[in-house]
């Protein structure tokens, strides 16, 4: 990434305009480096948008103050089109049965637009590339811990790194220069021409440990790794079966090296945990559900994600009633 | 049962002495039953014996009125002894790990005391037969529902047959005794030769609804079918495996016709989950991990159990945590 031929100066200068739909910590935080990059960013705030449009984003990170403000602040997605739509739309919203991803985005999206997805999950780039055949669109993975401590407000505690590229495969222009802004801002992108495997590849440690963490009533890292690895491994070892069924082979070696990495990290309440304890909805169906279906496609019998998955639906189902 | 020549006229009326050891609502039921059967009912009671050495037990039940006052009500185990032990020492204790039941009624155990267990789970005779070999040991089972309401009182709400025969099969005099005593109090004992098939019986219902309903934050039988009634289903073909392979079929259509009745009950709350949402302790080991133990004997995959057995234990730490 750091020296790239294909990328030229005015690439990265030409101040594209991004705009963030979703903007919260992870938005925000990716909205800044965009913005430090050079970019012209703008935002479609909801709840927050009287505090941003006031006063920008305020982001405490260890890179340092990362605070901005946004060239300009929405409260409609429609409002946000401009003539041919921005260069760059970035969705950063979790992944939820009841939101339409695309009927969300649809009126900003131009001809001049190339869609970035900054989310989580697995098949969660299909609906997108259906509604939107000829939109570039870039799946992005974002490896970070940040929240949202009040309106406006970001607290960005460690990692940053993106991971993204061309969905479903390769690097184009629009990911190389999005990429580029991403470094000029200060945290180069990681670039893959196979971002889908990339995302299996998160989704080894994520199917098991996010739900599990969730159905152990909010157990920590630790806490899990201690009360049952084994099936901990297991679980990880189901998704990686079908990651290889679905064309993504990955290491052999990744569930143990992940189970060893986490067993080396300070213990940790994972992301859908914190959105459990704090009564908000999950992505059980981007995370884990999606997973299940992939494995019926190839008659793979994965009998520990299926209860797991069937329990998780069960919880969330009593938490919302 | 009804007429058993068997069972003579003195055997019932010798009014034999029972010592109740765990006399929350089930015991306190069963007592009832056998006061008015006949025979002379004292209770070990902790928190709850001055109340009933003041006022008795006070049962409300749609059989009508069954308070009574024990013939004595003690507060160790080791006070009730006597000289050669009660006639029958009924223990009505939940199954936890950190009970030592052998150890609890050791004190009382005399040459003339037969073992009544009226307790849920899986192999949870054997090491009450292994601390007392020479002891009859009557394994019962209790299908009923009811409650303490305060200390001494008891809410009867439905049910109440005790299924019981001699552990580990067969039935002998002691328990046709039993079994009479309670006919005389008006329940009706149903007799087994093969109580441990009864149990396993009870535990194809049990080891799936119990856990599911916890893990699922106290969802009730309605919600759980309505939400993943496949998950259930393999679940309990699951423990109706194991059953099989331990030596105790059971019928082909136990499966279907179970969840065909539960879906013609009512709703309702499985004692698991109404004691894990007024955070007392589960009857994890003896509910769910012992099935999971007898398929490993018989090195059989039970992957879905084994999921569930794994989350419920997770969350049982976490909410003692």
């Amino acid at each position: 990434m750091t020296s790239d031929p294909q990328i030229s100066l005015e690439d990265v200068v030409a101040s594209p305009r991004i705009l963030i739909v979703g903007a919260g910590a992870v938005g925000a935080f990716y909205g800044a480096l965009l913005h430090r990059g050079g970019a012209r960013v703008e935002v479609v705030a909801r709840s927050d948008a009287a505090v941003v449009r006031a006063e920008g984003y305020r982001i405490d990170s260890p890179l340092g103050d990362l605070s901005f403000r946004p060239a300009a602040v929405y409260e409609t997605v429609k409002a946000a089109r401009g003539k041919d739509g921005p260069d760059y739309l970035v969705l950063a919203v979790k992944v939820l049965d009841d939101l339409d991803r695309a009927a969300l985005i649809e009126p900003a999206v131009g001809s001049a637009t190339a869609i970035v997805l900054i989310e989580n999950g697995i098949d969660i780039e299909a609906p997108i590339a259906a509604a939107f055949p000829q939109t570039p669109l870039i799946s992005g993975i974002a490896f970070i811990g940040a929240r949202r401590t009040a309106p406006g407000r970001v607290h960005h505690q460690a990692f940053g790194r993106l991971v993204l590229g061309d969905y479903p495969g390769g690097i184009g222009p629009a990911s190389r220069r999005f990429a580029a802004l991403l470094e000029a801002g200060g945290m180069a992108g990681k670039l893959t021409d196979s971002v889908v495997t990339e995302r299996w590849r998160k989704c080894v440690w994520n199917a098991a440990f996010n739900p599990m963490s969730v159905l152990a009533g909010g157990a920590d890292t630790r806490r899990l790794l201690a009360g049952d690895e084994p099936l901990l491994q297991t679980l990880m070892q189901e998704v990686w079966t079908v990651a290889a069924a679905e064309g993504h082979p990955l290491p052999e070696n990744l569930v143990s090296a992940s189970l060893a990495n986490t067993r080396d990290m300070p213990a940790y309440k994972t992301s859908m945990a914190l959105d459990f304890l704090a009564g908000r909805s999950l992505e059980t169906e981007a995370i884990l559900g999606n997973v299940v279906r992939a494995a019926a496609r190839h008659d793979l019998a994965v009998p520990h994600l299926r209860t797991l998955y069937g329990l998780l639906r069960l919880r969330a189902a009593e938490q919302a009633a």
